[in-house]
């Protein structure tokens, strides 16, 4: 432990090893999500289900909506943030953690580490938008502003864990993450009955791999879907072909589905999700502002893709049960 | 009853009667409001409170939020109006009820009739938004367009209520309406500890005066503060002359609160309020923003008005238990 302590970037590359080998032969299993559940209940919100019969009636089927937006932090990325900054070892967790984002993450990982008591350092590119900025600001999350690129995004953080002896915690690609994301469909099953589906946004594959294996074994016929816009569908593509598909060059207002799957995500997606439907970029207003009017909640644009997905396939929903994951709120309102 | 029906004309007489005298001698109390909460409690929804650790912090004081934009109808007019609903005679019931508003009592009067199986006649100017009209529409209310005048709205009413023999459920002026409106804080009583102050926004009083009923009979020390935008004014100015006074000509986002308080809402307002505070117009979307980045929840203008007396008085509120009630979410968010 003295060693490792003195020497960060051993620190470091033992760290990516033991990610590595987790990823390669320990999958995150169910047993992983409820213990997940355990450790971060007490520090979570048990956010709530909404349903609007008028919505419902317009849509042709029922819908529940697990309202993740007012999980802390505004996004249920404070879940799998707090089961990865929970599961460190006490040097570790004293040295810190460290991400390069710009998004939900982010904010997520800085506020999990204020309340829990140690340090986030998050690499951010220095053309980031000031709200988001801001919400690590509000969390003391330490930024480092680095050129846009990944190229640069990920030297940066490299120097950085170096430097700090912080671990990296990715969004998406790491054992613990994945486990926790899937606590929030493990909640949902004991809020609701067995649904026909479960529609949840795929951006790098962390909320739908973590939903898909709470939903595989709590449900016997749940269809699990993912959802995402159709100008960012490498997930689909992904799913379609069997094969790992770069991400293409995304334009698309659901800022937070940009991202591509990893391994780890694309692994679990494989095997437990039924399929993976894009929604044309122009319902996705459409599906916001359904939810603002119906719901009076705020989400985010990413959000509004799962329902997006119902409308776009109306008949195939049609009088099923569906419950559909709101995955965050952080959005800038207009008047 | 027999003549009473054959006789609409004196059929409104006898009601107008019946109102006039209870709001002269029987002024709802609690009482009333727990009987209201008793006769309504399986129709409505048990609204939740939200607070935020961060919008505290910011604001210097701890708020609790009741959110009324939940509520069915997406409004605290649904409870008073159910409750005079559900108080008719059998025959009156029957008959429908009838009111002139282009805003939230009309939608939530309408869902309530539509829900216990009567019908709505609602009055609404014929440059009424379209938003609303489709709000009324959706509850299968049947409009009757007019004039946009006052004079125009209320001989249109009396005609209709003559024709159909319906009841007028006035918006706020009206016995069981006000018990109804005091249920939200009744409810509130049983979900947080006893506040330093409860913030309503005020209109035509109905909230403001319900809840004023509820927290002076509850809690021992909690003060009643009134909200209203600085540009429609005239309620702090009949509380601060203990005057009824006319309404200014408003020009204000809060569209919730144009109407002016009535001998009866005003009646309570005096014997329970502590104070009337306003607040600057540009401070509204200022508050409203604040709510959808903290709570992530849609609200209207109207409900911003109280988080914007904080705002301008948190010296005042500074460390308190403060209880907020938003009144509504029906607002079209731009994105």
């Amino acid at each position: 432990m003295f060693l490792f302590k003195k020497n960060a970037e051993m620190h470091l590359l033992l760290n990516q090893l033991l990610i590595f080998i987790k990823k390669e032969y320990v999958m995150p299993n169910f047993d992983a999500v409820i213990k997940a559940y355990k450790r971060i209940e007490p520090f979570i919100h048990k956010t709530p289900i909404l349903k609007s019969q008028l919505l419902n009636d317009k849509l042709g089927c029922s819908v529940f909506f697990k309202c993740e937006n007012f999980q802390k932090s505004g996004t249920f990325k404070y879940r799998g943030a707090t089961n990865a900054l929970l599961n460190l070892s006490e040097s570790d967790f004293n040295n810190g953690v460290a991400t390069h984002s710009s998004g939900n993450h982010a904010g997520a990982l800085a506020k999990a580490a204020k309340i829990h008591g140690t340090k986030a350092y998050i690499v951010m590119p220095n053309n980031a938008p000031q709200v988001k900025i801001d919400a690590v600001k509000n969390y003391n999350g330490e930024i480092t502003f680095c050129e846009s690129s990944l190229a640069s995004r990920e030297s940066t953080l490299k120097k950085l864990c170096n430097k700090k002896g912080a671990t990296f915690i990715h969004p998406y690609d790491n054992y613990y993450v994945v486990a926790g994301q899937g606590t929030a469909c493990l909640e949902l099953a004991s809020q609701i009955d067995e649904p026909d589906f479960i529609i949840a946004p795929v951006g790098g594959g962390g909320l739908l791999s973590g939903s898909s294996i709470s939903a595989k074994n709590i449900w016997d016929n749940t269809k699990v879907i993912g959802a995402e816009p159709k100008n960012a569908d490498d997930a689909q593509k992904s799913f379609r072909t069997g094969k790992l598909q770069p991400p293409n060059v995304p334009n698309t207002i659901a800022d937070g589905l940009l991202t591509a799957l990893s391994d780890l995500t694309f692994r679990h997606i494989k095997q437990n999700v039924s399929d993976i439907l894009t929604v044309q970029e122009q319902n996705i207003p459409v599906a916001m502002k359904m939810i603002f009017q119906y719901l009076k909640i705020v989400i985010e644009p990413s959000s509004a893709v799962a329902l997006g997905v119902i409308l776009e396939n109306r008949e195939f929903f049609a009088g099923k049960q569906v419950a559909v994951i709101i995955s965050g709120g952080n959005y800038s309102m207009k008047l």
